[in-house]
């Protein structure tokens, strides 16, 4: 078969599959999860030697070292992806909820019920340990799942698709529930994204422009997002310590992640009284600043920020400043500027703090509190396949929960109308 | 300005309006609903003197008369339109709704709260009434909306939009919180379904033809259904009254609507006992049967069906009957031949019921009742903009609950990682 055919074939298997995984019980879900564990574990020779394969590639391909560490697994990593798949094992069962209830008039008992969606596809690039993480979500939220992962990783993912498909079946689980497509071939890729008849989610997770490829060359829904351009405003209200640890924790606690700061805005009327102590503590933690002119005039050293800096993830310890003339010029900038994932006020004035949490028409929107925070553990949702920006079905972290959607189950005694 | 560049700044302008309509109070969203109802009423001449270039055009372009009756306007139908949107007016605000509190063990405040989606474009056909139940169910949801009309309704819905515009600025309501697309070109067309930067929802309503073009062009996210493919299933347990009374109802109270059945299975065990009683009451209503071998041997002058007879959506008065061995048959072949929209048992069996709503993969999934309930009416919704069959987002009827997406607005008191 060609490339195209396969796909095809990886398709309609997951969606027959589907309907036997949508069915499986907890527990048999469940003891699926610890025997994939088990598994890792135990053949984690295997996995290191598939990786080998994968790194020696990779230095033959120049890879850059940041990448090699993303691609590379120890029996420490392998140990850690087992344990992330038994602590999925622990969280409730999304499937099967009653989420609401509505009795008619005419007796109808209408239930809206959450199932799972499906057949999920999961485009994604070198880290392995997705693979299992992903498998595992949504295994237990009762999906089938179809992973295409990215070349560099290719051996090291192999090996882990036929350890979860081996210990599926070893468990009575469909032999399709889980599938890896044995191709990077974007052609490959583009005819995936055209199944709508069998698969009915796409969750691509990596850098901007596998996102992008994937967003315009779908015809199935995708969720998704594409950057993580958080801003952080300190108001006129502002306490000036609060302010200064927010801004260090968003910006400095781990730079490279999507819900890190980019840009730091603050009111005109609090410039000189709170921006040095915030932009030396920061500057203190090695963050280069770049601002506009009133924060430049401010602060000595600050080189001057262009449009396109303002525009920028920089996932690094870079941070763009600007002063506003108030909230609702920090609402328009955030609307315009940033990605609608995590914002942030510091104000000590409830009125102000609510006019933002509404105004800012992101994902997670906070008062006094880093951005950081926005991720399925913090929530509490036990795991997260990813955070979404876009409006429909799930917005920000996409945990179990947002792997199911809803059936009404409706219950009657001859109804006619 | 072209086609083109119209579209663009429409969709940009809908998205700069809809901060402003995100914000409405409920009470000025009701002040400009019931403005817009009374503003119909009293130009109802001029709509109608609009009306009447269309219907005289299609008349010229030789419309079938069911399309013209779908385009003309009465002064009753017009009354009935201002109904409608006074009905949307006394409806729940469905923004602002706190759906789920989480208190973290950090002290941080999550809450989930229902917003607005954003902007919504509507893509429909010839129906005028559409511009005004769409344009009043998403003010009333807080979101702009775009109308995309068919060229057949060019003028009325022209002036409707019009009538739209003038009394939402009279009201102190954005200008561009109700935008109608000033032409019909499907150039301009594939233009705004590629607007997702302004765009947040596309629900197209017509026919097939058209619903599918949307999917196949459009990177933003669309609401839909295809067809309705609604399925009844009379099991071995069932009782023959019940089961011949909710056929003639799912198939001939309004044949010509998606939630009507358009297949008839029933089980081999009671094929002797309850087809006669069924199909002659079906053919007493006028409805032509097609069925398969073992159907026609049980009721004399069926017609044989094809393959594609269980695969059409008739709209009309025919019914493809189908003989099968066991429930899983049933439900293997609905989920094969059914479009995932409304599908009924009737049973006395409340396990084998139970397994037909689980094993069904259907947005509405029925035990006893006719399949004509999924509608927002019917569900208590008030209204409906439509009905999904997609998985994401929206399941079944979609009301002013299902217009609205969620953000986490989260209350901090300096909370970082």
């Amino acid at each position: 078969m060609h490339g195209e055919e396969i796909v095809i074939e990886i398709a309609r298997n997951a969606r027959a599959a589907s309907y036997s995984v949508a069915g499986l019980s907890s527990e048999k879900k469940n003891v699926a999860l610890h025997a994939i564990a088990k598994a890792l574990v135990e053949r984690t020779e295997e996995i290191l030697q598939e990786n080998l394969r994968d790194l020696a590639a990779g230095e033959l391909a120049g890879l850059s070292k940041a990448l090699l560490d993303r691609l590379r697994l120890t029996p420490e990593r392998i140990s850690a992806m087992a344990d992330g798949v038994r602590q999925v094992a622990e969280l409730t069962d999304p499937v099967g909820v009653e989420l609401e209830r509505i009795l008619r008039p005419n007796g109808l008992d209408i239930r809206k019920v959450s199932t799972p969606i499906g057949v999920i596809g999961i485009i994604y690039e070198s880290r392995p340990n997705v693979t299992i993480d992903c498998a595992a979500l949504c295994l237990k939220s009762g999906n089938a799942v179809i992973l295409r992962g990215g070349k560099e990783a290719f051996h090291s993912n192999s090996i882990l698709a036929r350890i979860l498909s081996a210990t599926l079946v070893a468990n009575g689980i469909a032999e399709h529930a889980v599938q890896f497509i044995p191709t990077t071939d974007r052609v490959a890729l583009g005819v995936m994204l055209k199944q709508s008849k069998y698969i009915h989610a796409i969750i691509p997770r990596g850098g901007e422009g596998l996102i992008r490829f994937v967003a315009e060359n779908s015809t199935i829904p995708v969720i998704k997002h594409y950057d993580g351009i958080c801003n952080l405003y300190i108001d006129k209200n502002a306490n000036g310590d609060m302010a200064t640890e927010i801004a260090i924790n968003a910006k400095c606690q781990r730079p490279g992640v999507c819900n890190a700061i980019e840009n730091l805005l603050i009111h005109k009327d609090v410039v000189e009284k709170i921006l040095p102590q915030v932009a030396s503590a920061l500057v203190a933690k090695g963050v280069e600043l770049r601002g506009d002119v009133a924060a430049c005039a401010c602060v000595s050293g600050m080189k001057p920020a262009t449009e396109q800096d303002y525009r920028t993830e920089y996932l690094d310890l870079i941070l763009a400043v600007k002063v506003v003339d108030s909230l609702e010029s920090a609402i328009v900038f955030i609307n315009e500027y940033g990605s609608a994932h995590s914002d942030t006020i510091i104000t000590l004035d409830e009125a102000t703090a609510e006019k933002f949490l509404c105004g800012v028409d992101s994902a997670t929107v906070y008062w006094n509190a880093s951005t950081r925070f926005t991720d399925g553990y913090e929530f509490g949702f036990g795991a997260e396949i990813g955070i979404s920006t876009d409006r429909l079905h799930a917005r920000g972290p996409v945990g179990l929960r947002e792997l199911c959607t809803y059936k009404y189950k409706i219950y009657g005694n001859g109804q006619v109308r």
